[in-house]
């Protein structure tokens, strides 16, 4: 369980800052330095030293004291300390929040719980635009207040799709597009041109049920427990990294339409804590696993 | 959850009656007609009618009222309404315990959780036997006051190993094998001889992760949850029916190492739930999937 | 879990059957007997022989082969068999579904969740009118189609308010009041004159952490497990049976606001499965205890 | 979940650090400053600000890089910086496990729990003894070679088997008590000059159901989920700060004696993780509230 995020802040007030390098003596005193020099509190602070990669992984929440100060001075004054550890590193100011772009078709409940937390403020998120292959969902999106673009696909329109798909996350100037049961195949040059910014929810455990119609595969398979995969989009389907779980005992008596309105809310809830991990800087991409400070 | 058994019963006293046949209207009022004439009261009925199949499956706990019953006499009664209705049936009486062997390697906690229950009168079993290809449990299963069979496999000598342990099945007269974290793979011929006869407890979330090492898989896709599969044995490895699943969420800095020390908790309580639901006839066994009446 | 009932039903067809009587030989022939003569098919049945109160209990889900027979009919048959056997029961005709009057004060988690599972056919109720304290939630109501009732409430006005809640639950002949996050008391008389129709959500895993402020409270005493549960109101503040608790796992870094902030996700899901069971005719109140057939 | 320690270290190689003091800018700034001073490296690093008391927690797992180190030299290393930010510390030699003398009185199942843990090498603790008021677990205590003591406890007797008691604690220097299903009361006194040293393991959610059979009190109010509580012992009796709970869903169908027997399985793993975590140094007592860094 995480320490959340304040649901706004000053700009240049509050940091995270996220390192990832090779794991040696004297990161956490150097950094820390760094930060003291500039007049920031630790409010949180979670690391780990991976004994299977030898890598070092380091999220900070800061506060700065004393006047604002822009993201490019915090990073600015930990390059020479970040060139000495080889460090991959980044300064989010929490003031910003990222833009995330909702690509849906026809089932609606993970939609439906995203923009009541956006609203409700409980998600620190912006969505400046939901983009669905279908109409259904025009209504709730405007009921929202949120722009809603019919971009509907056929084998024959898909690169066409595509296009205006990549055109909508300039105009929206987009962050990440979150799949909330969008059911088209992106393309693999796509995924390979937004890494680690797609996020889709793949409606089984993964690895089991990969692909279609895993309720299904599961009532067949007569399996004790089903969940949904809040994973990172590769061009390998459902195979791209996992960022959370959810998961609940299912019985003999559920049919797969049952398990598939069970599993909803399943869908629903490892996707808004995939999101909100996400937006939150908490997420680091390592290969074919990720590291969540949750 | 389950109403359990007692844990002793009189002879001819108290009876669980499995049933399954095509469905169609008339079943329940047929079987409880018969019951209610040999002076049976119902204790717990449990039934599903399986819409995908056709199938109506059954399992009743009854108890005799007067003088005790032979099951042969129950038997008896129902034959005309199993004929009409062209059922598969089984009468068990409750004073019979299922006799177990046991079969184990080198790590010992579902071994050591199994003989503890039936030590402490919470698992309705007889372990007549252990069969290990190690000699490191031998002296639990003395302690234990039960049979130690030190019975190594190698390539060569598996046909003689296993003709062994079908030899111990005889003389002991076992009903059933556990195999609790036996680390050997048994012959297609055994399985196929002993059609729901025998348990395994796979370490993952069958159908994830098959095979070798799943705790070193399940770290490699970092998932965020593993768990435990009790299932029947067929020839076709990791694919038997499941009976029960447990799992627990997990996160990154858990290594394989780490994930198995949690993992032998969920084998424990898979297996041991299993075991008891198999001794207490609450498991129907059809196809790939079972029905738990539990 | 359950197997749920049909989205929509014709008149006549498909009913739900409860019985509770004394326990004794004979029940269940003489019912299924009767549901035989009627042309009904049992889809399913589940039942619950209670030890500790010597009470039998029934829940029979049928469906009528030929033409549709009026619930009056179903009744009328039942009759003798219920007189023999000193039964209570009902009779439930499915194509009817109850009419949930949902209350709301300023937190629309439960409301937001109740109101998309009804409009996408999963939650099998009608939601005639909502009730509030406060104008929040208006435009949510008045979006998804159903009258908004304003009724503010001091503690000079309750009385008239809460006459004028008894009014509009007669004249949108609601069956059942739903309590979603509802924050005023009803007086003693109301809950007295509504027995097992008021539904309510409380934050916490009663029997801990009655009254104000619980997640404040859970916070305090350091839990490590937090919860909802569902429950009947009657006089006795909090003390109503529970009909359904959700939970999950915190820790100490999380504060009540976070606490909070993951409860309303479990208020959500046990209170819709609440509502549910409710409205499927599957809960059996029993002096401090339910049944619930799930 | 945790990083878990080595089975085994070298004295003077792995250290704990345990740091509690006001929150302020640049804690950790010095305290990673003495370890690098001290050639120590950083395996593990987890800090909590608690925003409600204003302090700071941390803790730290260390390795020395070349020749051993006494703890006290750590211990001296550290006095300058603990002064200057009036810390409260502690550091742990991970060579020594701390002794852990356990009591049980007649129901066996955790105490069979965490001997085959230790005994398996997943439980980083030495049992010197185990002490009980019944003779029932002589037999088991022995078979695992650790000495057992028969302290029989009546009204008029507690006075001289609390001194017992105290006497074997000396005896067998042991830094901590288990209470593994005792059903004895210890008094005030015993309890106020062990403070964070008694462990106990109540068979309930605590705060629901203190005192006496709390299975049979959980079932008379019809909860759909039970659990187990480990928790430091206090004079308060079942008021002591919670270290861990487990808990599972049930259901209306089980009796107390069943409640109670899935129970001791949820009793087990919660005890055995507050064991571990408090003999890994993972556990900050904080008034009635503990920081466990898992």
């Amino acid at each position: 369980m995480h320490q959340s995020l304040p649901a706004s802040a000053e700009s240049g007030r509050e940091f995270v800052l996220t390192v990832s390098c090779p794991d040696r003596r004297g990161i956490v005193h150097a950094v820390s330095g760094v930060m003291l020099e500039q007049s920031m509190t630790i409010l949180d602070s979670q690391q780990f030293a991976d004994a299977t990669s030898g890598e070092f992984h380091l999220r900070m929440h800061l506060v700065r004291e004393g006047r604002a100060l822009p993201v490019a001075d915090v990073d600015a004054a930990l390059a020479p300390v970040a060139a000495e550890f080889a460090m991959e590193y980044a300064v989010h100011d929490l003031s910003r929040r990222p833009r995330v772009l909702v690509m849906v078709s026809q089932q609606g409940h993970c939609l439906n719980d995203l923009l009541f937390r956006v609203e409700s403020g409980s998600l620190p998120i912006e969505v400046p635009a939901i983009v669905s292959n279908h109409e259904d969902f025009r209504g709730l999106a405007e009921w929202h207040g949120v722009p809603f673009h019919h971009v509907p696909v056929t084998r024959d329109t898909k690169p066409a799709a595509e296009q205006q798909l990549r055109d909508l996350v300039a105009e929206h100037r987009a962050d990440t597009i979150v799949l909330a049961r969008y059911m088209q195949i992106l393309s693999a040059d796509l995924c390979a041109d937004l890494p680690g910014r797609i996020i889709n929810i793949h409606h089984s455990l993964l690895p089991s049920f990969k692909g279609a119609k895993p309720y299904t595969q599961a009532h067949d398979r007569g399996v004790k427990v089903i969940g949904a995969t809040a994973h990172y989009v590769t061009a390998d389907l459902d195979e791209g990294p996992i960022i959370e779980q959810d998961f609940r005992r299912v019985d003999h008596r559920m049919s797969p339409a049952q398990l598939a309105s069970v599993g909803q809310e399943l869908e629903a809830m490892a996707l808004a804590r995939a999101v909100r991990w996400h937006a939150e800087h908490r997420v680091v991409l390592r290969g074919r696993r990720t590291i969540v400070f949750d």
